[in-house]
């Protein structure tokens, strides 16, 4: 891993959070009710949530972010559900965030299966279980009747997946009502405790259409096919070396075109993700890929005969995730890691491409932390998370302290 | 071309076919009644019939039968549709037949652009054209009041192309009231009048869906794609070569899968069309192929990480199109090649695979005649037919003159 390992602050902030009796009642509160976190967990998962199809699973959350009492709680027109926990005014606003979206398309069963404190279902660990947890702070708040310096805006967001390209942030910092006020951004994303993501990975997505003449395979064998030039552009790419520090990566990830089994494709489409650490190796890595493009199309118009026309080639930029990091001396990321570190973590800092990264990019203090609990499989149909209750519960209380460290703890 | 050439047997049947008055009437009629034929092509084009959803053409199909005056119009319980044209009882069953299906998928726009006499439409020739035309042929032998020794059963069928699998004529031949009773089978498939096909291509068909671990694009980067073993059984298979003669074909032709674009995809398929003349080059280039997966599969699971589990390959069966071909010393090749001789054309005997196919391979005589005028582009979106009156008539009378010889004309 090349991740930054952390030696806590040992902030007084953390420490005062945690000394406090309404801290207790807190973390018990959490402890007491997980059960209804995990159903919570469960009930949101089963809400199917592909990317651009949030609309249902956003209007349950409106709904359970109305009943824990939030003030004015809204859909905006990008799609992203909020509330605000008003604070006493002492300080600027803190937004907590879960997504919405996942990456699995319409008619994906998002049915949970529970094997002892297991839990498996497509999504379940990002983001569903953030959604419940953010309902499990706010309970935990009321019923230790905590206050913030801060008003503290609660989020569930839209388009972090994939095509979504962060459109619900765009949208919360670019034109919502609360884009000139929010002072700390923290975004609830995956179960993992330990990684604590100050920086966000830039990625470029292409979505490439390779055109041909097309025809009928037996009658027009050996006009050029598109589908030989997505071949060897997905093969070519993955020869490709990228350097493991800065991480850098490609995946060649959704494909699809053709006429029918006995037709020599008019158009195939590939996408592409690529990302990295560092703006130059992502300049880098996307002039290799266009240029494998190119050579692709180019290597077919000779190989095959063009007599009806050659291959061509589109590539579209379909997603562009800035880079950016919050400095790792800042309050937001001291507090968040001395938080996880005195809930018995190990937190080091890293970098993934989240929804902090619009924050980041716009040089507003942000961090990604995580849900509690393990997890694994993000991304595949075999997501799953453990809900056993002393790490779940503590993972949560970890999350918590770092939010009222950040959002300002009234005394009591 | 390795078509072989013929030298037309100059029949006594097609000779007094021609030399009839009643003769001199149908073909009046074809070219009084040519615009009326367009007018049909048109119609019968933009009524969508995507493999497997002919449904709503084969209803009007219907309706035009028993317009005509077919006696038993019916549906039978593969879809196919058929009106029968009694003969004198002198003759046994001759069938008529033209597909519905075309290649193209719901959706793809088959409105008609005509530009003089040229038509542009997906699946205009084929076979929407052919359609129309065995109309033309019943409305000129009613016209010239022609009776046939055999009865002549008028067939649109369904599942000619790709994934079909021909189980209209599987049906026909194998479970349908006229299975056991059928002596001659025509096929009238695309515009080309020279084209004689007397051999059926054998054709295997694959959807290989190639399975691996997924994960997160950037976070799993390293674990192995099933993307890259397909994109390799792609480009090794356009890289073998296959004989012209007898010539042997293959074709990547559709292609799907992946989850998000941010995700290594669960599962990426592709259909495959391998074809020959000859049965032992098909079997030839149906193991290499079948090597090519493997190979794939094995090159990636030895180039990526494993931990999360292999890329696995399943290559399911999905056509298998018997070979199979009607002597050309028989009585229905000689007709045929005759008559479109004898209307200044130059047939030439040629292989395809077509509807034509499971008769042959049942050693029923059948062959495959064109529609008349021309055409091209063929399975591609800019699929072209010419309806210029003198060719497309004559055509037709060509065609109208084998059908009477091989259903044996009654003399006046």
């Amino acid at each position: 891993m090349n991740d930054i390992s952390v030696t806590p602050a040992k902030e007084a902030a953390v420490a005062a959070v945690m000394a406090s009796p309404a801290y207790q009642t807190a973390l018990a509160t959490l402890a007491a009710q997980h059960d209804r976190t995990v159903a919570d967990i469960v009930t949101l998962t089963e809400i199917a949530a592909p990317p651009f199809a949030e609309a249902t699973r956003a209007s349950a959350y409106l709904e359970m972010l109305r009943a824990h009492g939030l003030a004015e709680v809204e859909q905006d027109d990008a799609g992203n559900v909020m509330g605000l926990r008003r604070g006493t005014g002492g300080g600027p606003l803190v937004v907590v965030a879960a997504h919405l979206d996942t990456v699995f398309p319409a008619g994906t069963d998002v049915s949970v299966r529970r094997e002892g404190t297991k839990l498996f279902a497509p999504g379940v660990g990002d983001d569903s279980r953030s959604l419940a947890v953010l309902l499990a702070y706010i309970r935990a708040l009321d019923a230790a009747a905590i206050r913030t310096h801060s008003d503290i805006l609660f989020v569930g967001d839209v388009g972090e997946e994939g095509l979504g390209d962060l459109r619900g942030m765009r949208y919360l910092f670019g034109t919502g009502r609360y884009k000139d006020r929010i002072a700390a951004f923290i975004t609830v994303d995956s179960p993992d405790m330990d990684a604590v993501a100050v920086g966000g990975i830039g990625s470029k997505r292409y979505r490439v259409t390779f055109h041909g003449p097309g025809g009928h395979s037996f009658g027009a064998f050996g006009l050029v096919n598109p589908m030989v030039a997505m071949a060897q552009t997905v093969l070519e790419l993955s020869r490709t070396t990228v350097p493991a520090d800065p991480k850098t990566t490609y995946c060649a990830s959704v494909v699809g075109g053709g006429t029918s089994v006995n037709s020599i494709p008019n158009d195939v489409w590939l996408e592409v993700d690529l990302r990295s650490k560092v703006p130059f190796q992502l300049d880098r890595l996307e002039k290799r890929f266009l240029r494998i493009v190119d050579d692709a199309v180019q290597a077919e118009n000779h190989a095959r005969s063009v007599r009806e026309g050659p291959v061509t080639a589109e590539p579209v930029l379909i997603g562009n995730r800035p880079a950016g990091a919050t400095d790792p001396a800042s309050e937001v990321v001291r507090y968040a890691t001395d938080a996880i570190a005195a809930h018995g973590f190990a937190p080091h800092l890293s970098f993934s491409s989240t929804d902090a990264n619009i924050a980041m990019s716009l040089g507003i203090p942000a961090v990604k932390i995580g849900s509690g609990g393990t997890g694994g499989r993000g991304h595949s149909l075999e997501e799953w998370i453990d809900v056993a209750a002393e790490p779940s519960v503590r993972g949560m209380a970890a999350g918590l302290t770092a939010v009222l460290a950040i959002a300002g703890m009234e005394p009591a």
